[in-house]
């Protein structure tokens, strides 16, 4: 299988072809692992690399499509997971040195679901060291580079995971979101990025950051691919006490309804301001697809973003360090300087304070709920910006500097805040060929009605077609 | 009506002899606010009574029943409510002085789901300041005073609600309960309090204290009169966040199966120990009814209530100055002394350990419902003592000295950290006369099964037929 093929091999194709026995579990895993091979090296996509482990599932996965054994969703269909998902056996060191060593005995409630499914580990991603991070500048396994210019950071935390998959190193892969790392990197990279409602995937095995906030998800090609790992991962589970017993449905079969009279709230005041020019258009430019699509455009209000910040740095901060305290009192040399100093910010923390935030997040999820019955989805640029270089810490606005980390995240972290579901698709590219994000938010559980407006456009849009060229 | 009869009136008969017209809700108002303006000056039950609306409550009432209207189960009983239950046009205090001007435009939902069922309120009663408390020993109103001896403690926080039920001051009475501030007065005055499951009974319009812990619940002369007032105040309210939306049953028609062949745990080696010979004899006597009557005992091993202090101190006391703090700053001086000392105490709180302690509340509360599985209740002393003196601070074991509140609370807190409902029924009487209380929890929202357990308890003991002698 040639590298071009690969790239523009959908899962939805690959899952379909495997099935009729058109395409080979060893070769397709084969041709994945080369690419790895062949571009990890300048990326660093992975931390681990499970060939041998691969190549072993791709081959019963083989032997069962050749005996007509009945075949699960995700059959023989090559994926990564973000380095902080536990694999049994297999290490998972959260991109840290402090769990260089790690290797759990027990899989991770969504690996096992996509294992059961049928899909072959090909490796573990790099991230943000422990997640704490939005540009994947990792200083013990190196900078997860952008697939759209190397020199460009990925974006985090779950970078290796949209470089592995808009790299064709991997047809789908598991991120997490506390703050965007799902959304981040899947705009930064031109990937589709699915943060779905707090309580719908399990976080169970997964190495928590801040579990008021925490949530997993898929990166994928596509909105379709998007629908069908969701559809395997999605559903309760009884190890993690944050799971939700909502009814899950069949994401894939219910995405081509359309937007027909879909009215599609715009928070112009609070979520269009300060944009790279290059955002701006390709997000008006969204907007007017989904209207040409039958869509109803709506101006909304949402509160103001300032109050995220603080209401994040908060609760964040404080469960971060609640988790980190005891290895940062014995291992603290092993931290990134970076992540050490933001994990120790949340030992100062007073408890009053975190109570505040947390009544203020219970009004924050009540007021965008309210706006929510007003329309049937929230649209928004995922990112302001497009991919900075590895070493820059600030972006410009004439005058004004702002902080990578939070021109990374204004826009990304109201769904966590809020545990609305939101996705990611390409929406166009920068000047300088960067890819551009498009953001939409639904109402609580309704990722039926997310994936489906984000399928409508990004089926008249047509960006997926468009590959990295490397 | 001679007090007599009152004091032996239970809200079952006075509603069953209203619907009938064999009494007059007008004769029983009266009667009742007569005995409160005979006992009101000895015993600080009372912070507010209500006679004049009272009685135009009653004069409606009577005049519904002449009419042959529809009547509410309720219809005509005189209550009172604990005087930080919101109570439209009616001062409401927290006996506090911080709040002594104020008067609420609306009604708690509690009190409200009483008045259309029919209930009568004749005052607000008195309680330990703000709550935050468990003698009731109170600086600005002077201490509720315990009904078999006025030189003791009532118990708090809902002490005046006890003292109120225990002497016909009313038929029953609401009160609040976040470290055992319903069962705590009713075990120290004779009475039965209920502290239902965390969500059945709805906090909104009642002034909170600590919003992970607080309860609402009735406190009457009988087990049937619990299950009466539980079946107008339970149910899903949208205006408490707290609020759960479960089925609720007519639990007053549901009391009488008996208790053959139930299986009740008995946690000697935590709950045990440290109790007062006559508290133990009682309780002890009151196994062996239930033996009698069918039940199962079976040993059973709790977490150890050390590490209930220290959970409830961090979270309490966190979400206590999280309410206060501004008040604090602004009225200190209006403050009772214990009561600001120990709220202070939560300004310097960390939010990691507030993160810490809500991290061991959810494993206390999977390790007690883990218990829940293989009994089906729990049966414990309500209190290690009998009422203290007004003026006691400590109470002797041997060599040892324990702090009242931590007495008074030791065996209370585990129902408010795990939100499993719990109920205090009397089970004898010191050598000096005192009440002791049994207590029974159960499964979450199986308030069936705790009343119906204390019913067959009650009738075969028959406790309730003795009043105190004022």
């Amino acid at each position: 299988m040639k590298s071009d093929e690969l790239k523009a091999l959908t899962l939805a194709e690959a899952a379909s072809r495997i099935s009729t026995g058109d395409l080979s579990p060893v070769e397709l895993t084969q041709a994945v692992l080369e690419r790895i091979e062949t571009l990890n090296p300048k990326t660093n996509a992975f931390i681990t690399v499970t060939a041998d482990h691969a190549m072993r599932q791709a081959e019963t996965a083989e032997a069962a499509v050749k005996k007509g054994e009945a075949l699960g969703p995700l059959h023989g269909i090559p994926v990564s997971l973000k380095d902080l998902i536990d694999t049994a056996e297999i290490s998972t060191t959260a991109a840290s040195l402090v769990m260089a060593d790690r290797v759990p005995t027990q899989d991770a409630s969504v690996w096992r679901r996509l294992k059961d499914a049928g899909a072959i580990l090909v490796g573990k991603t790099n991230l943000h060291e422990f997640a704490f991070g939005v540009t994947n500048v990792n200083p013990h396994y190196g900078p997860a580079r952008n697939p759209w210019d190397l020199d460009r950071m990925s974006g985090g935390s779950s970078g290796g995971s949209a470089v592995s998959v808009a790299l064709g190193m991997s047809l789908a892969s598991l991120g997490s979101d506390t703050g965007g790392s799902i959304r981040i990197p899947s705009a930064l990279c031109g990937t589709v990025g699915l943060k779905p409602t707090y309580g719908r995937v399990s976080v169970a095995g997964v190495l928590p950051l801040s579990p008021t906030l925490d949530h997993v998800g898929p990166i994928t090609r596509t909105v379709e691919d998007a629908a069908l790992m969701l559809e395997v991962i999605a559903g309760y589970d009884p190890q993690d006490p944050t799971s939700v017993d909502v009814p899950i449905r069949r994401y894939s079969k219910e995405i081509d309804s359309g937007v027909r009279g879909v009215r599609v709230g715009i928070p112009r005041k609070t979520f269009f301001q300060r944009l790279a020019p290059d955002v701006e258009s390709s997000v008006e430019t969204a907007l007017g697809v989904l209207e040409r699509l039958g869509a109803e455009p709506v101006e909304i209000d949402l509160p103001d973003t300032a109050s995220h910040e603080e209401i994040f740095k908060c609760i964040a901060t404080t469960e971060v360090f609640d988790y980190h305290e005891e290895l940062l009192n014995t291992k603290s040399d092993l931290y990134g300087e970076d992540v050490r100093q933001r994990m120790l910010v949340g030992r100062d923390m007073l408890a009053v304070d975190y109570v505040r935030f947390q009544r203020e997040l219970i009004a924050l999820k009540a007021k965008t709920e309210r706006v929510l019955e007003t329309v049937d989805l929230i649209v928004l640029p995922t990112l302001p910006i497009t991919a900075p270089l590895v070493e820059q810490s600030f972006v410009e606005w004439g005058d004004e500097s702002e902080l990578i980390l939070s021109a990374l995240t204004r826009t990304t972290r109201l769904a966590n805040l809020t545990g609305l579901p939101a996705i990611s698709v390409p929406c166009g590219f920068s000047a300088s060929d960067l890819p551009v994000g498009l953001q939409i938010i639904a109402p609580r559980f309704d990722e039926s009605g997310l994936l489906n407006a984000a399928y409508a456009y990004e089926q008249e849009a047509g960006w997926h077609h468009r590959s990295p060229s490397l």
